[in-house]
């Protein structure tokens, strides 16, 4: 049924590293050409990394996009019956005519073939929510672009050009729309994504072209797939790099447990690649939190190459390091027992402290040892606080909170939960220790301390966390969905609180619509009272 | 000259205090009544805070917004000869038309007079850089609003609308152009606002409302101004919070230096009022850096409210504990002194560390007492980093780093040892201690250690930073002005470096072009290489 044979190169770019990238794409193309393939489509700003953020406003940056291109052009010449569509930036020859931004440059896709540039289209929808900032960073285009490959007349578009009121300009002229994304993953985004490319595509096949792979607090879940004419899904790409011709049929799938399981191990795999770093280090207390983060180290960079340092204090249970201990050694990784005693009693004679702020105490005093480590030994440190715990600040700063990457920053609690479960399923043994999934979750600060002593339920402040900060809804809707009016409040008001806390907060993966990220710009000071 | 009696209202708003923010309008309103004003302008969203950030996404904050304007338009009713003119946000009628954002509410101008709603105007050039995301998080305006104000004609502008390509469309048709601006401080930014305001306004006289007050990163510094026909300025208002009626031939001004400092100490002292908190600690190494923030710190709270803490270890010279000593003293702020050699020799008991680490472990611990003061008594911990050292990561994260608010951090070195000159000369005594300014500047980490052994002499490293980050110009760019080749390369690939420790850095007063701060989104994780 499709008119042409087709494949999606699902790179992995990294922003900036235009000399890699083009290795990439040459290699994905020397494959597809090798195998007869007529068009291999790219993800958007392949060339560059995406996103490039304010680098995009840097004039040496976009001429080195340029300048990469042109390379490639050249390389085309090789392989002439192969057309590429790939994604890069150029200087813009004029301003955003409608408003007021600073760009310099296009989103661009060149179609090249043969050692010539035979044409360019300049994204034209231009993305200014959630992380998306290309109406800042881009000049929006207003040429359509249809070329012939094989025979076969394509429709270009470039990502969020799908996704807006105005739906496919080519009408039945073309056979093919090809779209060339960088589109991150987020729940449920798959079904998503395939429902708008058929409202768009309104009766032509389509072909979704994404990245593959993470840049900072983003994960792009390949997943590149063909509609056909009707809006059926008749060819699905899996979650991995690589080229991978559209075979009318084969469709690859995961369950939704597994494909967050891989998007967090993915996060922090690439951030650690792709900052040249490749040794971690955690502090394990034995609770869920720090135990799912341990599973996905080890699963992203190897156990051997992370260390897991219980720092038990005067409060601390024996379970807690028991537990702490099954952790490494199921995960085999390597573990290590720091008490905190000796600095918890110096400093109990430097300085007078609140009760609150001997706790918060503790938790800094962790943090000394696990910085101490990472940077003795050059090992990331992970923070592994979960969303429930970030919206409402229930962290100690400089404290848990310290650490360069945290994993499961996007994960509320009773996700924590399913995933955990979920890790020892898959594995088919017991990675993570039920009795950390299953006994009552406590900072361990005082004696006797849960974490439901400050905290709603879990359930009930997840469902609220969902409301207000996932949905962007108010407490009054809130409240009209089911939950009390006095924990609805409570919660409203210690997220705002916390602001501040998050703002000084380590990136993590991103899984929701709305995480705790570059995507969600709120004032730390402010005053609104939701009722 | 001026068709009308004409005064400006120069609010300082909270972000989301419908109820303060209402209560400053009507109290200028009511002075403007008073004294015979026929106008009374205000600043952009005055009545919401300006700004919202993505809170505009949530229809309870806009319909807030809408309730406080019915209420302001009802409250006009008793002073019916003074026409308001008053910005606030709106629920719009449609989606944003021309591009893709979550937008739902207008950025709007409310003209009242005698409790009528006698007109809306709603921004229509929205900025999309720097700080700025009215494009994400407004929706913008098409029509054109000219009211009668006692016989003048006077049409409405907000803020972005008069900088952009197009000019004044009211033609000679209107008396006055009034104009409501959320501008925030930014070197030399009075001087362009005028020749904005002049080329905009093309013969027609323009009057410019601005804001005064700090929130979170931002300074807005009144100095709103009446240009005449002839683009002459007639009236300047002050950096003060209050109503100002334009008197021809008032002009205040400041000088540079004495702009910088209030709008220092403006920054420090609305983000404690408007966080409610009052009191402040910060340690004290005897450098130039935590001097001048204990100076601006003193200024902004009061020296009462003030707590320097010296907390010297083994490395420590005696000239620095008595340089913060003497500060204090000058300042009349409380001092205390806590050794850090007990809580050093603990964890060298407990940890192998390298010698970097070793360093950074004193920055640590010094954090360690600092929060725990922070916490037990209610103290906002200011961190002392200053941009030279933001720029590089000359800091230790969860160290020197640590603190809620960071008054200098926009303040290259070399202008910090400039305006610390300035607060003696202010005084017209010592505040600052001289030897602070004219010392070496070191960590004092390791025993003689300097931070030119670190870094470039700061003159040359200042040169630099300005020219790849607030020029957003390249490291070729840097070269040609003069700057050493390998020095340039090194400031770039130190300044990339540095991205992580930045993306966990406190927020503190924007004064340049380009910020560390909301202003500046670059990739946490990049490999460009510049040559």
């Amino acid at each position: 049924m499709l008119p042409i044979r087709l494949a999606f190169a699902q790179t992995n770019p990294i922003v900036g590293d235009f000399a890699g990238n083009l290795e990439q794409i040459k290699s994905a193309a020397l494959e597809a050409s090798r195998t007869g393939i007529d068009l291999v489509i790219f993800g958007e700003l392949a060339l560059c990394g995406y996103p490039l953020g304010d680098l995009s406003y840097r004039r040496d940056i976009v001429a080195s996009s340029e300048a990469a291109l042109t390379e490639l052009v050249g390389f085309s010449a090789s392989i002439p019956n192969l057309t590429l569509l790939v994604g890069f930036a150029r200087i813009a020859s004029h301003e955003n005519p409608a408003q007021s931004s600073k760009a310099i440059a296009h989103n661009s896709a060149a179609v090249i073939r043969g050692g010539v540039l035979l044409g360019r289209y300049d994204k034209q929808l231009l993305p200014n929510y959630d992380v998306f900032d290309d109406w800042r960073n881009f000049v929006p285009g207003d040429q359509e672009l249809v070329i012939d490959v094989a025979g076969a007349r394509v429709g270009i578009k470039i990502c969020e050009d799908i996704w807006g009121e105005q739906k496919n300009p080519f009408g039945q002229d073309v056979d093919l729309i090809a779209v060339l994304n960088g589109s991150p993953y987020t729940f449920s985004k798959e079904a998503k994504r395939r429902e708008a490319a058929k409202e768009y595509a309104a009766g032509v096949p389509i072909a979704y072209a994404n990245l593959c792979g993470g840049q900072d607090e983003l994960v792009f879940d390949g997943g590149s797939f063909v509609l056909d004419a009707a809006g059926a899904e008749i060819y699905r790409a899996g979650f991995a790099e690589g080229l991978f011709e559209a075979i009318e049929g084969e469709l690859q799938t995961l369950t939704e447990n597994e494909k967050i399981y891989q998007v967090l191990v993915c996060g922090l795999r690439d951030y650690l690649k792709k900052t040249r770093q490749s040794k971690l280090v955690l502090g394990l207390s034995g609770g869920i939190d720090s135990a799912l983060c341990a599973a996905i180290a080890a699963a992203a960079i190897g156990p051997e190459n992370v260390v897991g340092v219980a720092m038990p204090s005067r409060y601390s249970s024996d379970h807690s390091v028991q537990d702490a201990i099954a952790v490494a050694a199921n995960l085999g990784i390597e573990f290590r027992t720091i008490p905190i005693e000796p600095a918890h009693s110096a400093f109990e004679k430097m300085l007078t402290l609140s009760p609150l702020a001997e706790e918060n105490l503790q938790a800094r005093l962790r943090a000394v040892i696990l910085m101490g480590i990472s940077n003795s030994e050059g090992r990331l440190l992970l923070t592994t606080g979960n969303k429930s715990e970030v919206a409402v600040g229930y962290s100690t700063i400089y404290g848990d909170s310290a650490g360069g990457f945290a994993p499961i920053k996007d994960l509320l609690k009773t996700d924590v939960w399913r995933i955990s479960r979920y890790v020892n399923e898959r594995a088919g043994k017991e990675l993570i220790p039920l009795s950390s999934i299953e006994k009552p979750p406590s900072a361990e600060l005082r004696p006797g301390q849960l974490d439901q002593d400050s905290l709603p339920d879990y359930e009930i402040l997840d469902g609220i966390i969902r409301i207000l900060i996932e949905q962007n809804q108010t407490t009054t809707q809130a409240i009209a969905a089911g939950y009390p009016e006095d924990l609805v409040l409570k919660t409203d008001s210690m997220i705002r609180a916390a602001e501040w806390k998050r703002s000084q907060g380590a990136i993590g993966t991103k899984l929701s619509e709305v995480s705790f990220g570059s995507g969600r710009r709120v004032p730390i000071t402010t005053r609104f009272e939701a009722r």
